[in-house]
């Protein structure tokens, strides 16, 4: 599974905190535990202040790839912020976090994909708001697929996330997003699949126990990536399982290997 | 979900021990822990030497029913010990484990399911073997369903069981039985689905977690039973989790109760 590592947030008060007061050992300090525990990409959101975001980003951005080897997740709704944090991210290997299938996301998001040859987490929504069904969440994955097709980014280079939402106040879509993960992997063969996935939990207890248990099932539907803290208890150790489980993990290999 | 709790079972050397000895505290204590970890019903597995099977069975019959209200789950391929303890089983509600869609079986066991109106674990295996592909388990399951209706037991007294196996030597199986029960359950109107759970994790490290991960993967599609050991590290939280994710728990009450 492709592991977008979600602890270096912006929203999170103690993060907002580290980017405001230039604590680089803190921000480091995300980087390296998240990459120690299986991070493929890390993601870098800085949008604490709005004035004050591109600077930041940049700031952060500089502080990961000096404390880490991991490609990073630029995450930002801003395209010019994008835009900057690409100019000066090292490697090849980078993912942007993140375009929908509203018109203005669209032509200002793919270009930047394209250009830089980025992977680019793709949200099923689009300019009526968010999706209720299986069904709407395919059709816009569909459209995603065509419209990246047309700027010149590819299927590989799409993580299509289908926008999951709290059980605790919209218990329907988690069996809607389930489904829509399957349906979307057989529709559009070369995509990825991920997902913010603590979203499930909200306003729950034990948020880590829903979280890791429905992480089991979007995996054993197809999903091939996660927007996850990595660190959280159970979690890679749930994932481990249930790739061996969904098939992908031949002789249970890495299982086994991750249990001694 | 229908916790069938497997822990008094012969084929473990301590409980087939605790059966030749008479060693009544044991197998209470058994009994009694799986009723206060969630137990519906604690089977009774007694088969460790044939030619006492019988004997030993009405004894652990008779200590289960002395340390619990929680009802039983009579265990044997012998359907003469099984009319044999359903004549010693106190209150209505009980549990036979198991029939298959063998012709034998199906005309010694399904009398005796409808005789005394219990519920009844139902193997999708037939007189040419284990199944291997979720179509065969389906259609199996519908001759089940069949040949129950005609000796007089509803569909609501079937725990259909697609008999899991290893991911260690048929990871194929895996996904197989997952789609087996979520088109058993669409298919046949009031039938439960169970499973041998454990089977899932033969051969590997650190079972429990490959356990409840799996499990948590068949609430999602549709189990509403499992023949699990209530008393294993996170097992009854993974399926608390997952009956609020597949939209069973409304208001996640149950889950918010739970974990607080």
């Amino acid at each position: 599974m492709i592991v977008i590592a979600e602890r270096i947030n912006a929203t999170r008060k103690r993060i907002a905190q580290a980017l405001e007061a230039r604590d680089a050992d803190r921000i480091a300090r995300e980087a390296r535990i998240q990459a120690e525990a299986g991070a493929d990409f890390i993601d870098v959101n800085a949008a604490s202040n709005p004035a004050q975001e591109l600077e930041n980003l940049l700031w952060a951005v500089g502080v990961v790839q000096q404390a880490t080897d991991t490609p990073l997740c630029l995450d930002s709704a801003s395209p010019q912020a994008l835009r900057a944090a690409l100019e000066v991210v090292e490697g090849d290997a980078v993912m942007l976090n993140s375009v929908t299938a509203e018109k203005a996301k669209m032509e200002t998001v793919l270009p930047l994909a394209a250009e830089f040859g980025t992977g680019l987490v793709a949200l099923t929504m689009d300019d009526s708001g968010l999706p209720s069904t299986a069904e709407q969440r395919v059709d816009i994955a569909g459209r995603l697929v065509e419209a990246a097709k047309a700027a010149g980014v590819g299927p590989e280079q799409l993580y299509i996330d289908p926008c999951i939402q709290p059980i605790s106040t919209s218990p329907e879509q988690a069996p809607a997003c389930l489904e829509a993960v399957g349906r979307i992997m057989a529709a559009y063969p070369g995509v990825h699949t991920t997902c913010g996935l603590s979203n499930i939990s909200f306003g729950l207890p034990e948020r880590g126990l829903v979280n890791r248990t429905y992480l089991a099932c979007l995996i054993m539907a197809g999903l091939d990536g996660a927007i996850i803290d990595p660190t959280a208890e159970g979690m890679m150790d749930t994932a481990c399982a249930a790739d061996a489980l969904a098939g992908r993990d031949e002789f249970c290999m890495n299982y086994i290997r991750r249990m001694r």
